[in-house]
C-alpha cells in the first residue's frame, strides 16, 4: 500500500511542508529510512539524524520544521501522527473468516459468520464470538463467555467461564483472563477455598499484555474499562476496577477490590495494595509500593534507585537507625534551646 | 440447589437465629443480593448495608448479630462459614469422564476410568491420571507424570517430565510446573547449562495461579507440601521446599534452595533470595526483599510507602547521604559530650 | 550410560586422583549418591558429608581434596566439571524426527527432515525450521518465523511473526517471544495504538524461561546475542538490546529501548527504566531498580532488606523527614561553628 504526503496529512490532521504528491509506503526510524519510507522524530536524541536522512519524509513538531530541508508533516503531536500513518501503511489484510477444522468448539456456541477461529482452540458451550472477531491458534475459552466486535485474541489465550471481553479487544498470547481469584479463609491453619463467583468483564478497546493474569470476581464482576492497556506480566485481583483510558506497564500487581480511576499511569513492577481507591489521573512510578489511597492527581513514587554496592551497603544500614538517629538530633536541639539558640535553630527551614 | 438454613447451619457450624426452614439457593454481596440469597458480613465498611440488605439470611460474627433484624447465621469465623456455605450452593456438577477424541495421548499413559481429559491435550509415556482427575482444555503433560486424585488442571498448563501431584489440587491456566531450574556454571564468560534432573512434586490440596512457574529441582526436588496455596505469577525456583499450609500471594518469587516453613504468608511481591531458611509462621509484607534467614514468626517488612514525587525527590536524595548524616550527628555529639552535656544526651531515649 | 572415570576427568578437564577404570552411571548428591554415582562439593555447606559419602568419586577443588579417601576429580571449577560431567551422563536420546499429524502446518512451512514436531503445534506460512531442531507439543509459531539448528521450544511455547530464534536454543513452556511492544500515543486521554513493526531476535545458545515474555521491537528488533540466559517471568520490552552471555534471573523487567551489554548479571525482581545504557560487567542486585544509565561495570543494588515490622515502621516514617532531618543538623552544626567549634566538626570523617 502506498498513500501521498496529501493523503497522509490529511488521516493525521498535520500540515504538509513539501510535495502533496509524493508517495511512502511504508515507515522507518530517521537513521536508516530508504526513500519511498515516511520518519519521524519525537527525541532530541535523534535530532542529529535529521539533516542526513534518506526519508521521502519526516513527522516532526513545529519547533523542528525549520531544520529539514525535505518533505515535513507537522504535528504538536508527532508521536499520535506517526501512530496513524503507520497504522495506515501497515494495516493488515482481514484474515478470512471461517473455522479451522482442528477446533474443538461446543455445538451451542454461537460464532458469527464474519469471525475467524483458527487451529487447536477449544470453545466452551454457549460462547459467543462477534461479528470480525479473529480467535488464533490454541486458544481456550471456557463455557459461556462473549467476544465482542473486531477483537482479537492473538494466540494461547486462557478465558475463564463467563468472561466478557468488549468490542475490539487486543489480548497477546499467554494471557490468562478470568482464573479464579485468591480467596480462601482460614480453618484453624488449614485453608479453605472461597468459591469465586463473578466475571471479568473488559469494556471496548482493551488490550492485554503476554502473560497477564486477570482474576474473576469474588462475588460481584472485576472490571476493566474502555480503552484499559495492560503490558506483560501483569496481575489483576478479583473485583479490582480499573477506570477508562488507565495504562500499566509490565509485571505492575493490583491486589483485590482496590479500585483506580480513569487516565491513569502505572510504571512497571509497580504495587497496590488491597482495597484503595485511587483518583483519576494518578502516575504512579516504576518499583513503588501504593500501600494507602490516593485522592488527588498526581504522582508517587517510592523507587530506591541503584547505587554502587559499597555505597549501598553503608548507607543501608543506616535505615535501620533512622529512629535513633532523629532521637539524637532531637536531644542535641534540646542542650542547645536550652542554651538560649531558639533563634539560630528556627533558621533551618530557610 | 437451594438448602435450609438449618442445613447450612450445620454444614457451617454457625448459630441460626431465625427461621430454620428458609430455604436459599444462592449467595450475594450485602447490597445487592435478593430473596433467596444468604448474604455475609465480615468488614465494617459494609455495616451500614446490614440494615436494608434484602438477603434471606445474613452470615456474621456475634458482635453484629443484634444489628440485624433477618436470619442470621452467626460464626466466629464468617469467612469460613461463608466460603463452606458457597461451596454447598455452588458446588459444580461432576463432569462426565472420558477422553476427547483430539487429545493426544501416549499408549503407555494410564488413566482412569473415572478421569477426564478435554479437548487438545498432549500427555506423554507413562503418566498416569487418577481417579476423578479432570485435564482442561490444551493442556500438556510431559512424561511420567502423576496426578493425584480428583485434582483439577483447569486449561492451558504445562507440566515437565515427571511432576507429581498430589490429591485434589488445582491448577489454574497458563501454570508451568517442572520446566528447568536455572542452573549455570560459568567457563570464563560463557555459560554452560548444568542439567536439571530433579522433579516438582505438589502434596495434597495445593493451588497453583495462573501463568506461575515452578521450576524442577536441579538434583534433588522442589516440594510444595499439603496445602500450599499460590497466588498468580509466582515464580518458585528449583530445589525450593515450601512448608504445609504457606500461602504466596501474587508475583512473588523464591529464589533456589530456600526452604520455607509452615503456616506462613507472603505479600504481593515479596522476594526471598537463595539458600535461606524461613521459619514456620512468619509473614512477609508486599514488596518486601528477604535477605537473610528469618528464623523467628512474626511479621518483616521492607516495603517502601509511596510519596508525593517532590516530596520523594528531596528526601531520597538524602538516603545516599544517610551515613555521612550520622557521622555528623556523631560529631556533634562529641563536641557537647566534650562540654559536660552528657546528661541531656542521656536523655534522648526517653 | 555409564563412563569410566578416566573419560570424566578427560571431557572435564579435571585431574584424577583414584581408579581410573571406575565407572559411573549418573550423579548424585553428596549426602545421598549411592555407588555406581559421582557427586561433587561446591559449597562448605555440605563439606561434613565428604567423609561418609558413598559416592564412587567426587568432584571438587583441590584445597578440599585431601579431605576425601575415595576417588576425586579435582577441578578448580568443579561447578563447570559437574555440569559437563551431569550432561555426559544423562544426555537424552536424540527423538525420533517427523511432524505429528495433530500439528497443523501451512503448507509453505519449510521443516527439515531431521526436525521434529510434535502434536497439538500450530506453524504458520513461510516458518522455517532448521536441522535437529524440536517444536514440543501446543506451540503456536506465526508466520516467517525461523528456528535455528537443534533449538528446541519445549512446550506450549508462542511465537510472534517473523521471530528469529538462532541455534542450540531452549525456550521454556509459557514463553512469548515476539508479541507487540507496548506502544501508545495519546490523543486527548484517548490510547493510539502505535504498530509495532519489528521483531525479536535471538542469538545461538539463548535459553528461556517458563512464563518469560519477549517483545517485537516497534520500528527496529528487540536483540539478544549469543549465550543470553533468562529464567522465569521476566519481561523484555521492545527495543531492549542485551549484549552476550548476560544472564537474567527470575521476574527481572527490562523497559523499552534499553540497552544492556555482554557479561552482565541481574538477580530476581530487578527493574531497568527505558531508554538507558547498561555497560559491560554490571551486576544488579535482586528487587533493585536501576533508573540511571550505568557506565562502569561493578555492583549496583538498591534492595531495602526486610526487618522486624515494628522496627520498619518506627524507621520508615522517617524516610520522609530525612530531608528535615538534614536540615536540622546542618543547624546545629553552624550553631556550634560560630561558635568556634569547626575542628571538632572536621573529625567527623575520621
Amino acid at each position: 500500500m502506498s498513500l501521498t504526503l496529501a493523503e497522509l496529512a490529511q488521516l493525521s490532521g498535520s500540515e504538509l511542508r513539501g510535495d502533496p504528491a509524493c508517495r511512502v509506503s511504508s515507515v522507518g526510524s530517521l537513521d536508516d529510512a530508504e526513500p519511498g519510507q515516511i520518519s519521524f522524530l519525537t527525541s532530541r536524541h535523534f535530532e542529529h539524524y535529521l539533516a542526513r536522512t534518506r526519508a521521502s519524509a519526516v513527522i516532526l513538531s513545529r519547533a523542528w520544521a525549520d531544520k529539514s530541508a525535505g518533505n515535513v508533516l507537522i504535528n504538536e503531536n508527532p508521536s499520535l501522527a506517526y501512530a496513524l500513518i503507520a497504522a495506515a501503511l501497515t494495516r493488515p489484510e482481514k484474515p478470512a473468516p471461517g473455522v479451522h477444522p482442528s477446533a474443538v468448539i461446543d455445538p451451542s456456541a454461537e460464532i458469527d459468520a464474519t469471525a475467524r477461529i483458527e487451529p487447536n482452540c477449544t470453545i466452551g458451550a454457549r460462547v459467543r464470538i462477534g461479528p470480525d472477531a479473529v480467535i488464533g491458534p490454541n486458544c481456550v475459552l471456557a463455557e459461556d463467555c462473549e467476544i465482542g466486535d473486531g477483537s482479537h485474541l492473538v494466540a494461547s489465550v486462557t478465558l475463564g467461564s463467563r468472561t466478557r471481553i468488549g468490542a475490539r479487544c487486543l489480548i497477546h498470547p499467554g494471557a490468562v483472563i478470568g482464573a479464579d481469584g485468591f480467596g480462601l479463609a482460614n480453618d484453624g491453619g488449614r485453608w479453605v477455598k472461597i468459591p469465586q463467583l463473578g466475571r471479568v468483564i473488559l469494556g471496548d478497546d482493551v488490550e492485554v499484555g503476554a502473560c497477564s493474569a486477570l482474576d474473576r470476581g469474588a462475588l460481584k464482576d472485576t472490571v476493566l474499562h474502555d480503552g484499559v492497556k495492560l503490558d506483560n506480566l501483569i496481575h489483576v485481583a478479583h473485583n479490582v476496577e480499573i477506570g477508562e483510558s488507565t495504562a500499566l506497564a509490565a509485571q505492575v500487581g493490583i491486589a483485590g477490590s482496590t479500585r483506580i480511576g480513569a487516565w491513569c499511569t502505572f510504571a512497571g513492577q509497580a504495587g497496590v495494595a488491597g482495597h484503595l481507591e485511587i483518583a483519576n489521573g494518578v502516575n504512579i512510578s516504576g518499583l513503588t509500593a501504593v500501600t494507602r489511597s490516593i485522592h488527588e492527581p498526581g504522582t508517587y513514587t517510592s523507587t530506591v534507585p541503584a547505587m554502587e554496592h559499597a555505597q549501598w551497603r553503608k548507607n543501608f544500614v543506616r535505615i535501620r537507625q533512622l529512629d535513633e538517629l532523629s532521637r539524637r538530633v532531637k536531644a542535641l536541639e534540646k542542650i542547645l534551646q536550652n542554651r538560649g539558640d531558639e533563634e539560630s535553630l528556627a533558621d533551618r527551614d530557610k
